[in-house]
């Protein structure tokens, strides 16, 4: 059981490293990294790099893969033509493909779900449905073998899911306790309908600026 | 306001990947990784590198710092001379000083949780007992201006209420709500009081087996 996990200039950390965290668990997997080309990757904020071992040509035919989302870095992804076609060619043959938040853009600009219900992060969803996806308000939503997950901390849960599928319940459940998931948020305002309009607002402008403010921000040694 | 996640050879990706996540969203902060020296630093499993920017020598004192956990890394660190005066270095003029999972061994080895209480993953609680803390099976337990996390996932939680006191609460929600941070697990076995006994042990087993057969796995590009 062969699992990847896409990796591209300007992705979320927290979209991959969710699943990740939870699918490296599991017995008998093979989990790499992926990206056009092997070597550092770095994420929205610019902060880090992600060192990427394999080329996703090394990877055509995964069992599962996993793609994440991001700001612009994601569109730029979505218009790539190589990314593109390793995610059909990688979907004509998986057992489970996947995307966390505004990767599902991913998976639509390759055409996966054209007339399907599937999920991203709530303030895409109109960029979701001009690919022919409708809009699904759920943390996780499930068409035949394609998964497609919420805004970046719905890869956990999406993962646990497919945990549950790859292996089996128990399984999962192990690998919920070893990375002890028992989340208790402080706050209940982690999808638009629980918080208002207002914060609404607020997360919509800080989800176009804080990651170029973050960039700007630093001063940081010079890319690789 | 500075922070720093402090990254080391053998952490556990998500523990810093979670507050990362959260704590880079907020206004006006400058939030680095930080290592012993800068370059590339392999997690756990040895899936994929982190490429950190600064050297801990050039962030002697952040206002916040997050330590994660891991294994065998882990420990090793909490052994490293050089990340423990780190540690109590930026301990002694921080503003927050905050641990994920295991990574409240390497506070406890440098004498930050003597007499406190603390938490930890559940399958270290001896571990934490042993530098003078009394365990807490809280989600998130704050001393003062020491905040512990219990494991992997809990930084995500313990980050949402650091936002809160860095920033304000209005501030937290909003992140809450960029991430889509809504949890729903589709299992209830993220605590070991929930899980029951044989998935405990079953966890306790998978946690010692699962990186280092993740390691021995892979036929990966040589280290840098």
């Amino acid at each position: 059981m062969q699992i990847a996990c896409l990796v591209y200039e300007g992705l979320t950390a927290l979209d991959i490293m969710g699943p990740y965290e939870v699918l490296c668990r599991l017995p008998g997997c093979e989990l790499r990294f992926v990206a056009r080309r092997k070597g550092e990757v770095r994420t929205d904020t610019g902060v880090f790099g992600i060192v990427v071992d394999h080329a996703m040509a090394e990877l055509p035919h995964p069992d599962v893969f996993v793609v994440p989302g991001g700001l612009e870095g994601t569109f730029a992804a979505a218009r790539d033509e190589e990314t593109l076609a390793w995610v059909r060619g990688a979907h004509a043959t998986s057992r489970f493909s996947t995307s966390v938040c505004t990767g599902a853009l991913i998976l639509g600009a390759a055409g996966l779900l054209d007339g399907l219900r599937a999920t991203t992060h709530w303030a895409a969803a109109p960029l979701l449905e001009a690919h022919g996806a409708t809009y699904t308000e759920e943390r996780v939503v499930r068409e035949g073998r394609i998964l497609t997950a919420a805004g970046v901390s719905a890869g956990i849960d999406m993962a646990l899911h497919l945990a549950a599928e790859i292996a089996d319940e128990q399984t999962a459940r192990t690998i919920q306790l070893a990375i002890e998931y028992d989340p208790q948020p402080p706050f209940d305002s982690g999808a638009p309908s629980k918080a208002g309009e207002a914060l609404v607002a607020a997360a919509r402008a800080a989800l176009t600026q804080s990651a170029g403010s973050m960039r700007s921000g630093l001063q940081r040694a010079p890319r690789r």
